[in-house]
């Protein structure tokens, strides 16, 4: 049966073996440390999603291969449908968790893996299609969260991969063997590494002839020989250790960023998906980029949701919340944030069918759609601090509220509206710190600026996908000016 | 056969006993009057490009009525595909006349009608929708362009139509008959009313019980007794007197306003489809104003193209395109406009069936997709000025070029790159200024904002629609809020 | 006396022996033709100020030559106080005039032609300073209105003057006599050209060694021989010939550009101010340019000012001024007015004393100031076009308020708040009109977007004088990153 | 002598006897915590740039009364020379601490209480003025710190202060005796409370009759008897308990906010100021506001120094900085910054005289100074972390840095340019972090928003002081509308 539990996963994830390295400690079961378990919840809730019949319209799929009923984070998208149910099923996650749940990832690469792949072996005559086929199959039956990992540490910006002083600064082929490939290097930013029982590795930039080594794309166990993970700091992430569950903000969910290190890493030829083609890195990147464009005008807006109901609540408790300049303001919150939703809607729904039958977004649409979340979420997150007001930065922690004597002072001087408890407020406030300021920023702001390319990236695709020559010509025509 | 040709339609037109006054003058035939006539000819490309075959899965529908093939304008729309390219035909119809081609508000009008009498008849036995689709069958037979009108003049802004000091400020019902109605009263800022043959009157707001003589529908010839226009004035329309083709910026393409005044015109009773139903007015309101704000994100964003095209050429032809910050300015202009798109599009893709059978867009999409039109096509319109130049605004005329003598001192002054004739770069700044200053200006910048509604009114949609309520339960569940 | 009145003005241009092309016909009096008068009343109204004892304080100033009273726009600045002065005194007369009364640009010339004439003297052992100061003494003294001309037609902009296919597309010299020099080419969008008795002709950008012959600057009579003038159109610059007083916005003011033609001028020596000293034209620009950008801070907040308050008369002739969303708005716009305004004084008030005596304005923030105005004038102008409604751009003529029969049509249906007569009503929208698409619009949207140069020009001092090493300075001193 | 050395400031400190809970515990000598010591750090600064030759000129005065050498922090501005001069001295101090420094709260209370007073004594024949001066002259000569309180909690916004549940929800008079008054309440978000000598309190909002009780402003030692504090959590504040220098971001400087409670503290009369005069409670609470408004003119664009220096080093640092967008960011963030610097500046230099001698800024310019920090710092963060790149949320931390083992790997993919040591980069980016996240995000995001009032304040007073009538008049006249 292809779809885990909730408990089936965290148990699956408790036999790896990861090496994880966590504020100078190594960390031996990355589930039941504090500060790492609420992003396994909130892949977590990708399972519990899945086997909710609720939602098992958007969370689920027929798979192409087995006609078998699989997550829809497993599957590899058939039509336009598919491809608008995904953004739905995004915005429904970030709804239930108001963070990042991790594993679009690693769905976004195995699609762009999959017509890359396939249009590689019509080209060249390789066999990397079936493989990733036989992984796919595997994916499906197992129901595995798999991590897609692109971006490199890059070191020198100014400089290619094999012109860096340091040639591991991108993965990179160390060996080839007859059996398979060793690969050294790191991937930096990767979201949800320690929640994934599968690493799928793919090239960061499009390659040229002298990078060729650089450009390789692989799957491996997440808890490989030779694999490690250094875990990222995030703002606030220490007051999970403290012990409460206000002062946190998302006390259940949230997400995490590792440094993952190859360290002459074997992969067997079977999970080899790319191997010095170069001139395919680019396609490689573009269409993963693509995806998870696409990704964003879903799981951010569902974050939105909860920023701007969180929002409209701080101001209910504050008894503001009739006052003209509040309601256009959640109102403006609103429209930028199905802004976002409407964009990620419009490039599934122009999306279109590749050679391999997995359908593709617009291209052009998808990186509109991702270029407007590296903007309307800072504005979304500017407006929420002004309605939320200075207490969510001032307030006395959760221990004053606990506190024997200064806990009533708290509660008498926190007070908003007289019948609205003050720990609601608290609560309130400090989830929107969480989402403005805290953990969760990491995920609704900077992700939104830098996950799936920084914004300059975008502009690079929109100009090349804008098709400037045609309107020129409908300008000329216009214009009664002839071509020569 | 249900498509007319350009020709018949013009030929129609001329038909008609238009009732005219421009500048203080009595226009007798329309469609030959040079600051008309543009207007005709924008109206005329969606004759034109409805029996183009390159164009005509776009432009053309299956009647579902008569099944046989039927102008996308007098269609109703029977599904999401429908809706979609609904949105892709105004896109191509805006990259072609780089104006308002007027036939959408009938096209909205007649898909509102239909789904509100539908119900009206459902709920209150009446007739309407019957007599409606009567009207219909007749129009997609006759292939007619019908005008949705729906703007009074409104008077006193904080008084209800009952309460004006003249009751004619708002249409209303003056007479019941046995065989109709008698209605008095204006419709303003009517565009395209003088390219068509049929107006489809409906009420502007919800009206209450005491404004029931306000809450009328109907049909009538546009030539009807009692029915007369007052051309409005667009910037520089009268440059169009002129003779040239290059200080007009389009000499083919225009749109036009007017005030359409009904002095005690009868309406049978087989055109009447709402008289008195005033707890059905907003429903009507709603839905026309939602079809129509998603309108404006496929025909503004053709204008935009020609816009972006006309700025590109401007840089190449001053050979200033090879700038990073010109290049970047241009990346700017698509991604918004392709942000608009992106609002078209979604909301059609995410319409929905009405128990008539006829598609609605969703509705709170339709509206941020309007909202946003009130927006961009402003800073399209600064960015295009920007890379334009001064010389926009401050160029010769067509006349001093043309001039014997001092036409060379323009030639040898005005020359961008060498290789560019001087004229061409005169022809694509003067299409600049028509749409960010000139006629078309009306259509891209003000229309933008208020066609279909002024910002404020989507506010209010965004705001029912946007469905707080299930925010806030989504930011309690995660804060760790009970409900008590 | 140093003070001329508005009638001497007048009579001072008819004396004049201007040549002018003006939509292919050559005009033998500007004065009184009807597209340039409105230009010639708001210069006139820089006459008017001067002599009126309730703004002296701020149009006239205290000659530093002479110690006689003369108008500010003759007037060297000695003190920061007498730049905030300048800078009152523009909006002021923006308010008074709704438009771009043109004389800044000679003052703004003459303050940088000052200091950089003297520089160029102590280094270079020229006479250039002493020349400039008798031509300033004369201007003083005849109180003559003198244009400051720099922007060169410019060609392909991505070419050096001497590398144009024509040479002639950058003013030079092109003979050297012992009396004089003759230059030839032509200066484009001169703003108030026509209305000034002298022009002073400035390199348009900092010229290399092999640009020598385009480092000149010069003053010569208007009218002298070998200058002719091609008027450039203006959005709705034909209203002006059809005899009303409301269809034209702003029935006394205006502004006007023309294209400056130099055909072999010959500058007698004592007019000449530098002649190949190509190393200082940057600085000549770069002063100009920035007087020239402070001055943007005063004359546009001047014009901004009558665009507001016609919007909230707008506002009440509807009845819509009491909606919170309309007071939000104008509140938005004085806002961002007032912005500008600040950027004005600040940089006037932190200028300083240059070799010659004259005070500078502080560069990068006069930069800061004109940067703003390429913006909020246009999103100012956004929300005029916002609250004004539709009604602007789809009004009747002025002919149709007058006709016999239909006046009275229009006066009924356009009526807004009884108790306002509709002519009202009709001439504060046609104003408002002509600020955001008229023939005011030039001067408020475009003027605001490239005069003293075009936004990328601003960026490119602000990042010279941003001091960005001083800042990198004190964030390794927070960051506690030694220097090595 | 007037001006205390750093150290004796410190040691003044340590004399008092702050009562302060802070995460549940009560903390006897708040300068040695640390997590408040480096707020303490930041007001040091401010005594150790008074006695540092190089700055005297702005950091210190000649005070009006004794005719000594005081800091500008305890001066009343007697010129607007001083009002510019206070801007820079602010804009000098968020250079050198990138955070707030928290000593101008209670200078703006003084030169607001100072002007007030004298008024009412004017008009109500009260000694307030007089006590005012005579602790003045005390803060002078010892050189204090002084807190300015306004903030109260507020309880239920739409309620006012006699109507709230519970009567201390604002800070009021709870018994008036022979030798002084006896004050309950609290005030909330005071910054720097716990560096301040004394508490200098004011009424919050313009009090009506009922509320009499509510105006009140008077001072007290800042460890009275009956006050106590309760330290407000700021994000990322445990990071400075784990005793590196990195993670930090910024090591020495900081801010911090605590609820100050009132219960029941004695007032001798000599230091009351305000005792029911509930109509000039409006006065006061407007002038301390547009002092303020006007302060972060200064101290934000600072810290934005700071901030802009942080991100050019961080592209530096990653080989980014010769991209054209990478140069394009920092002239934006460079030129929202020095905005914000002109409405300082611009506020100040248009300042006026009151009654008492002190010097006012202009209010309208100072609320519009005010609004733009509600914004620009906002989308200069945006920027800033665009252009840091994802790798500042993601870092490993400062602890896997120093790890014997795995601190080679952070070292090894860390690494940018190669030149630069992986140390620089984490710090620059920790300080990047540290102000767009952080502990410092509270100040340069969270208190540009609402401390001095929350935007829609700033909006009411634009509205109040923006002179719309004199607009409206502007606009008749060109317009040609006469007044009837």
């Amino acid at each position: 049966m292809p779809l885990m539990t909730p408990e089936q996963y965290e148990e699956s994830l408790r036999q790896l073996n990861f090496k994880v390295y966590l504020q100078g400690e190594l960390v031996t079961n990355p589930v039941d440390h504090a500060i790492i378990r609420p992003s396994m919840n909130s892949v977590k809730m990708t399972y519990a999603l899945a086997i909710d019949p609720q939602y098992e319209e958007l969370t689920t799929a027929t798979s192409h291969i087995t006609g078998k009923k699989v997550s829809r984070f497993t599957h590899l998208h058939q039509s336009t449908d598919d491809l608008v149910k995904k953004v739905k099923m995004q915005r429904l996650l970030g709804q239930k968790t108001a963070a990042c749940f991790q594993r679009c990832v690693g769905m976004d690469a195995m699609n762009a893996v999959d017509s890359v792949t396939f249009e590689m072996d019509q080209k060249l005559a390789t066999k990397y299609h079936e493989r990733f086929i036989n992984f796919l199959t595997r994916v499906q039956e197992e129901d595995w969260t798999v991590d897609g990992a692109m971006t490199d540490p890059k070191g020198d910006r100014s400089l290619s991969p094999s012109k860096q002083a340091d040639p591991d600064l991108f993965v990179h082929v160390v060996e080839r063997r007859a059996d398979g490939i060793v690969v050294s290097g790191a991937k930096a930013h990767q979201t949800g590494a320690l929640n994934s029982h599968w690493i799928l590795v793919m090239p960061t930039i499009s390659m040229s002839k002298e990078d060729a080594d650089y450009a390789v794309s692989f799957v491996t166990p997440a808890d490989a020989d030779g694999i490690f993970y250094i875990y990222g700091r995030q703002s606030c992430d220490t007051r999970k250790l403290e012990g409460g569950s206000i002062d946190v903000g998302n006390s259940q969910f949230g997400g995490h960023e590792v440094l993952m290190v190859f360290d002459n890493v074997f992969i067997p030829w079977e999970n080899v998906f790319m191997c010095g083609e170069y001139e395919f890195s680019g396609a490689l990147v573009e269409r993963f980029a693509g995806y998870h464009r696409q990704s964003y005008g879903g799981c951010k807006v569902g974050v939105g949701d909860v920023l701007i109901g969180a929002v409209a609540l701080a101001t209910e408790y504050s008894g503001a919340n009739k006052a003209s300049h509040v309601k256009d303001k959640l109102i403006e919150m609103i429209h930028l944030n199905e802004t976002l939703y409407c964009c990620g809607i419009a490039c599934s729904a122009e999306g279109y069918r590749t050679a391999s039958g997995t359908y593709l977004i617009d291209l052009l649409l998808a990186n509109v759609c991702k270029q407007n979340v590296t903007r309307f979420p800072y504005e979304i997150a500017r407006l929420a601090e002004d309605l939320a007001g200075g207490l969510m930065v001032t307030m006395p922690s959760e221990k004053d509220l606990r506190h024997p004597e200064i806990g009533k002072v708290v509660e008498k001087y926190l007070r908003g509206v007289a019948s609205v408890p003050t720990e609601h407020r608290m609560r309130v406030l400090r989830l929107i710190e969480n989402i403005t300021l805290g953990t969760a920023a990491v995920g609704y702001r900077t992700e939104s600026m830098h996950g799936a390319g920084s914004p300059q990236a975008q502009r690079i695709v929109i100009s090349r996908q804008g098709n400037l020559e045609q309107k020129k010509e409908l300008a000329k025509a216009i214009a009664g000016i002839k071509n020569d």
